[in-house]
């Protein structure tokens, strides 16, 4: 199977067991579900998800056993971008060209919709179906790597010094801190969990993790770049909306040049760190390629 | 030991705990972990944690094992607080007596704090130390227990209803709906936890529950009460802010005198539903006692 009809298929899968998890009809109370619905099928590439069930994958796991947990993280995923939309934080109006959360449904039910998708990626993770078959000790270490990726010393972690460092002149470090644990941290704990809940070798989750910090912090670099020279549709946001927000990307510190020289050199390593896998890496260096050629 | 001398220890044992889970050292990012620190210890009483370890006692479990998940449900409430007093949900001023968290920090830092208790939370509840002495699967239910409370068919879903029912008139069961969702779920969840965590047999884990249903509402309608007739030194908030609101409360629906005699009857079940367990059962039955007298 190439790469397109793998990505293909897991992204159906995906969409489907998200249907599942919230179908369509649950009506009570109104509108959050609703809200909830519309960011979570608003068109997502579905990166982080594929990222758990291709590492575990990899390290010969069932794509079944760990979809629990790539549907949470693309539930934390999606409440990160609702509540990083809203009038207090980035303030966007448009998010993959739809009106964002707060837009359609209100501030009020965008805040709940967010609480409530990290809530619920919680309650999925530890529902008890979810580990008939496994290590409830394997599920437990998961869940805790996957809250501490996205909590303050993670995701929030970066949010915050993004937020406080918008406008001003940057240091590269902290350049670096913001990319790396808003963006890095839970593409990192994805890649990551995928294996520890396959029960990989020491070995191989010490490669997958050199794999998920290279296109952890690679995905934000082309993200950055993509916000300079591409094109609206690709996005669904307005171009140079960072330069407009004056936030910090790494084309503003290194310049466009530099900046594709790092991404290029983070996704080579990315390449290098599966060659263990021999054949089963496939998937995840195909990953790597369409990430620098911009397909996600 | 006295009652009263009961949740002064608790109290302390847990602020205490809640102080090594995040140091008033931790300085990076700033002003993240002032804003949590500001809004959790702000004087709250600590009765959802004091029921996770009384209830543990009340079965014969220990409170040194269920201290996590005590401070977890006391994370989460304060969360909870954070995000119902933005200005886009019940926009309060005031909390406990001091600005609220938006007030003090502004928004994007409130609601990124509130995010970060929620995450938080996840993460204690399933750090490797919580569990070295208990099952990994009681523990894994139980955080699926609380996950359920609070999330979408819990307390958000009692506070998206109490939001859009604001200036309504309301049938009974929706008000029910509100008050057992918002408020009586999450204690509920309190007790259970305190309970599944130490090993109980399934008639204990019944007569718990139906002792948590009773107190969660009455707990409410107490609260609804305190908001008509109370001090707003008591309170730390201004007196009738229910009213000026257009909340729907019980007094609102069944007048003062009838919603005194229903929270009356309510703290009258759970004290019976302690009976099973004799001596034992004291400290939950006081516990009753004081929510009744509202000094809790």
């Amino acid at each position: 199977m190439n790469i397109k009809e793998y990505l293909g298929e897991m992204k159906t899968l995906i969409d489907n067991t998200l249907d599942r998890y919230i179908p369509a009809d649950t009506v009570y109370p109104p509108d959050i579900y609703k809200s909830i619905r519309y960011s979570l099928f608003a068109g997502g590439k579905r990166l982080r998800p594929i990222l758990v069930i291709a590492s575990a994958e990899t390290v010969g796991g069932n794509r079944e056993d760990v979809l629990p947990f790539a549907c949470a993280i693309e539930m934390i995923h999606t409440y990160t971008l609702i509540h990083d939309d809203l009038p207090a934080l980035d303030n966007d109006d448009l998010r993959r060209g739809k009106p964002t959360n707060h837009k359609e449904f209100g501030e009020a039910i965008a805040i709940l919709a967010g609480d409530a998708l990290l809530t619920m990626a919680f309650q999925i993770m530890s529902e008890p179906s979810a580990f008939s078959l496994k290590s409830s000790t394997l599920i437990l270490k998961s869940i805790h790597e996957i809250a501490k990726a996205v909590g303050v010393s993670g995701t929030i972690g970066g949010q915050v010094v993004d937020i406080q460092a918008t406008g001003k002149k940057l240091d590269i470090p902290t350049l670096e801190y913001i990319h790396t644990h808003k963006t890095g941290e839970m593409i990192l704990s994805a890649v990551r969990v995928g294996a520890i809940l396959s029960g990989c070798e020491d070995d191989e989750l010490h490669a997958l993790t050199c794999y998920g910090e290279n296109i952890g912090l690679a995905f934000q670099v082309m993200d950055d770049i993509l916000d300079v020279e591409g094109e609206s549709e690709i996005m669904g946001k307005t171009r140079g909306s960072d330069e407009k927000m004056r936030k910090v990307t790494y084309p503003s510190v290194f310049g466009l040049s530099e900046s594709k020289k790092i991404a290029s050199r983070l996704i080579e390593n990315s390449i290098q760190s599966m060659e263990m896998f021999g054949e089963r890496g496939e998937i995840l260096k195909d990953i790597s390629e369409y990430i620098i050629a911009r397909r996600f």
